[in-house]
């Protein structure tokens, strides 16, 4: 219900994730706006509404939240995993909030110091995962190492690869090369049994020749929405070059399907929301102004870390870790 | 000598200056290389060739380009500088070795902790100043604030703004949110006599609501590096795109002259290099692979700031905050 666009949207992107999948969606919030969204498609036996009289806003505290609003589609969600009712949590509202109720009714995984949110980014080749980019401001170098085990786990569920090339975001490729933080963690990744290829710089991301890209909340939020912000100006300053002579508009029309296919791929929405990983469950952070596409996409994500087992997949790879560095 | 491409593209950079001006300027490198690439424009009352028989190359430690490349192209150039004989130092070499040789022949300005360096963004209005863009990787927080008080000053001379107006780099408009050290500039800015506007976030960057953007040069450096590969690589995500159908390509090609004068737009060459603020003389750092455009308009900016004493305006900013800060 907290979402920048209200229940609608979210509801036609689970209509729409129902349409082309097998899953089961429960929808939480106000029951009337929720039936009145839904239309044609009213419950049945893969779509269940549970009535959430309180919202959880933008604006709210992450302890107001949790404290103040029992009631509120937020944090009756999270209830119902607890009781076993849902495998996990989507949510479109106040991600501070979304982050809190989820390190407090899923719990952190054994071993995980802070969960992280995993960022998609498009590229020239796969989309390249970013952890952290946005849970912790203020990092130390084993966080940043468990965010990579994290992210790996990720990428081999989400995209099938075998063997995550992880890479840290530096500003030199050289090891020496960063801040504190970088060269401590450097040292830790390298040490370790993921396929850490070393550092990479900010002009890497998009290429795709690494498949994960550790840094703190701080710098990876930054990115995040540096590269929302450019891909959104570049297309802004496109459109106005072309505007300005007729022959520019014809040749726009006549190419508009390529625009078409290119601004899907450079869109967020494609690939849904941020996991938050690190919890004993499956929580997905999607953008307040997410579309029904993205809401469709984070379900099916939310899926598929769930079915896959994702968190399995985390801790075994730490305790592998942890027992190669009792080996050293 | 030791940008990526030699020396031809530089002496094309400096003669295109010479003829769009009326600055003057001296060639430091390998004289044979340089007469050469100067083909029928040789040396007169405005082009002067100081020969240097070293290069720092871009592995070499800055201190080992101090300590023995005494004859580098480099190091002649701020000798050059010492002795009176040039106003600015322009290279597109070593940025680190650049960077330690400035502090070392120019000296810092009396009360500056660490100089900066600012880098220039396009925007959908004016461009932006971001700094510290790569010359301070781990910082506190009046290093932050001092980066503010000289990206105003470069962008009141290079943009001719009155009154800038400085944003925070953080992950949240609210002054509460960001890392410690954010949080602890962004006290000291909202009690400074800047026109401080408080956090921006990194998909503000682009929109030219923000004259100056403040951070650290590791996040600067990651956000230079990020939206240089971003641009590219959305060009070339278009270009695909565009060349899978006929009637695309002959839309881009009745377009072609929209996009020329985008990318042209975005181009980081048409803001020349990025200054070294907070020495005694001006010293800027291009890109290793600079284009003979980007040389010229850094030479451009090297005089612009050297002709309106960017530094005086620093010193008087600078002595204005502590005046105001003793009568608090």
């Amino acid at each position: 219900m907290g979402s920048d666009g209200g229940a609608a949207e979210l509801v036609r992107g689970a209509v729409q994730a129902l349409d082309e999948s097998d899953i089961t969606v429960t929808l939480v919030g106000d029951e009337t706006e929720i039936r009145e969204a839904l239309g044609s498609h009213q419950p049945d036996s893969r779509i269940r509404i549970v009535h959430a009289a309180q919202i959880v806003t933008m604006d709210d505290s992450p302890m107001d939240a949790i404290r103040k609003k029992k009631d509120s589609s937020m944090i009756r969600a999270f209830d119902l995993f607890k009781g076993g009712e849902v495998d996990a949590v989507v949510s479109a509202g106040n991600s501070g909030a979304v982050m809190a109720s989820a390190v407090k009714f899923m719990g952190r995984l054994q071993g995980i110091q802070r969960p992280a949110i995993a960022g998609v980014f498009p590229t020239l080749k796969n989309p390249v995962i970013m952890a952290d980019v946005g849970a912790n401001v203020d990092c130390r170098a084993t966080h940043l190492y468990q965010f990579a085990i994290m992210a790996s786990a990720f990428s081999k569920i989400m995209f099938d690869i075998k063997n995550p090339r992880v890479g840290l975001l530096s500003i030199g490729a050289e090891g020496g090369k960063g801040n504190a933080l970088v060269k401590k963690t450097h040292g830790l990744l390298e040490k370790s049994r993921l396929n850490f290829i070393g550092n990479v710089e900010g002009c890497d991301t998009f290429k795709g020749d690494v498949d994960v890209i550790v840094c703190d909340g701080f710098v990876g939020n930054v990115c995040l929405k540096l590269t929302e912000g450019l891909a959104e100006s570049v297309l802004t300053m496109l459109r106005e070059e072309i505007s300005k002579t007729f022959k520019a508009k014809v040749g726009y029309f006549l190419a508009r399907h390529a625009f078409g296919t290119f601004k899907k791929r450079v869109d967020y929405a494609e690939y849904g929301g941020a996991p938050l990983l690190g919890l004993n469950g499956t929580a997905i952070i999607c953008h307040g102004r997410s579309s029904s596409t993205a809401i469709k996409n984070a379900l099916f994500v939310a899926d598929e870390l769930s079915a896959h087992r994702v968190n399995d997949h985390i801790l075994d790879m730490l305790s592998a870790v942890d027992h190669s560095e009792e080996m050293d």
